[in-house]
């Protein structure tokens, strides 16, 4: 792999102390952000998200500004890539406990990914991971660096699947590893609730967002193994791959909806 | 503080690249260690548990002789200090995915804590923990690099208290938040099981063994808030602190016994 481009607090280096508690506690927050003709897409729902984050965890978000900047400064006119922001509450010694905080941020470029164009047009292979994801609600929806439970899950499969399907440890269907997921049931598309685990995704919050405006039936709920029998459709969803539709769930063949079709014009780069 | 010394993979060196997945996800393991006239305390039993902890989040453990090598490279004869081992999966890319693994060790020298002998003497005040820790099997036990738990937790008090006290989100106590527990009802030790959260502490696990040995009563269960009406005494412990009397918890007086007396004669430091 080409080594991205990457700025730690402002300068071009790829390099943070080991005594960061990023590294030490996975104590910060990361943003995954899809940049399009130069342009970070969806930035203000990004940097809301983040914010949201650094509350939670009582770390001094850097200034919105600051980053744009420095986004820009990676980032070339016309560019298609993929920017990662990481927030981490700065350098640390041994213990849990913090006072004053400097925090780290770290900008790092990637390539854009090449997914095959099959994973629009037809449909992705999705299969159910084993893993279960605990219930932590002061946790949940943030995109906050603990993330041991996704590479245990995603570790289930190789490349035979794009994607693994993720239930609490109660049973809900919560999301797939690296992206949310909406079920179409009699004619109404249902994402899960995420008040105890998973990441509420910008892309998720997207497609909520223009259902309720044009007047798609949705809803935000509970959704078990056991409804997967009445599914007539289902998608995931994320910040760089768009919407890519399930063809198959296991052994389950699904078909894909005239509502999938609608939200991939909308929000799917051609 | 000053700038401990510390090796990254052999090197002195304090820097790790900021795509190491230790940083990105937590994706690695701790040990924290006590060195006492140069040598680790209970060094056999920080590699078991590392080993073990590789295995489950299937990771390529370091060769213990050569962290052993580095450790004793950093540490001098007769030097009292703490030494943090980190071990990560090592630099990758944006997705949880994995496959070759060339994991990230890191060594780190501490000076040693000069924690008031008064803690050992008298007694710590513990305080309860509002915040819950999320139940998780699969990560149970394992020293890993998601502690933003601990993090949280930890932030609910400054210095009015030395530890936490923390319950699992369906009410058992599981642990401190820097240490293990026990407690003493009827002449019994009980010690919360660890099944589904907390860290299986070294210094826990020798007392259990000792106990066994020397026949003095001991339990591994579910303890819950309502057993503490019962508590005789109580103590926390870990590698580097010993043990540590409870002398109050929240606004209940704990008296010490003879146990915690004799447990803290043969496993603290003069």
């Amino acid at each position: 792999m080409q080594t991205p481009a990457i700025l730690v607090n402002g300068q071009a280096n790829e390099l943070v102390s080991s005594l960061d508690r990023g590294l030490l506690f996975g104590d910060g927050l990361f943003e995954t952000i899809a940049v399009r003709h130069g342009t970070p897409a969806f930035w203000d729902d990004h940097i809301r998200r983040l914010q949201h984050g650094c509350k939670v965890l009582r770390l001094a978000c850097p200034d919105y500004s600051l980053l744009r900047t420095e986004v820009n400064g990676l980032v070339d006119a016309e560019e298609q890539c993929v920017i990662k922001i990481i927030v981490t509450r700065g350098a640390g010694g041994r213990g849990y406990s913090f006072d004053e905080q400097s925090p780290t941020r770290i900008i790092q470029k990637f390539p854009w990914p090449d997914h095959p164009r099959e994973y629009t047009d037809v449909g992705i292979n999705l299969t159910l991971c084993r893993f279960r994801l605990s219930q932590q609600s002061r946790l949940a929806q943030i995109k906050h660096l603990n993330r041991l439970e996704q590479v245990l899950a995603r570790d289930e499969w190789k490349h035979e699947y794009q994607e693994g399907l993720v239930c609490d440890t109660q049973g809900n269907i919560i999301e797939a590893t690296s992206s949310n997921v909406f079920f179409e049931v009699d004619g109404q598309l249902i994402t899960p609730d995420l008040a105890n685990c998973g990441v509420a995704g910008i892309l998720r919050q997207q497609v909520i967002d223009y259902c309720r405006h044009h007047g798609i039936p949705l809803a935000i709920g509970n959704f078990g193994l056991n409804d997967m029998v009445r599914v007539e459709a289902m998608f995931v969803c994320n910040s760089i791959a768009g919407i890519w539709p399930v063809k198959r769930f296991n052994a389950m063949e699904v078909t894909r909806s005239v509502i999938t079709e609608r939200l991939m014009s909308v929000f799917n780069y051609p």
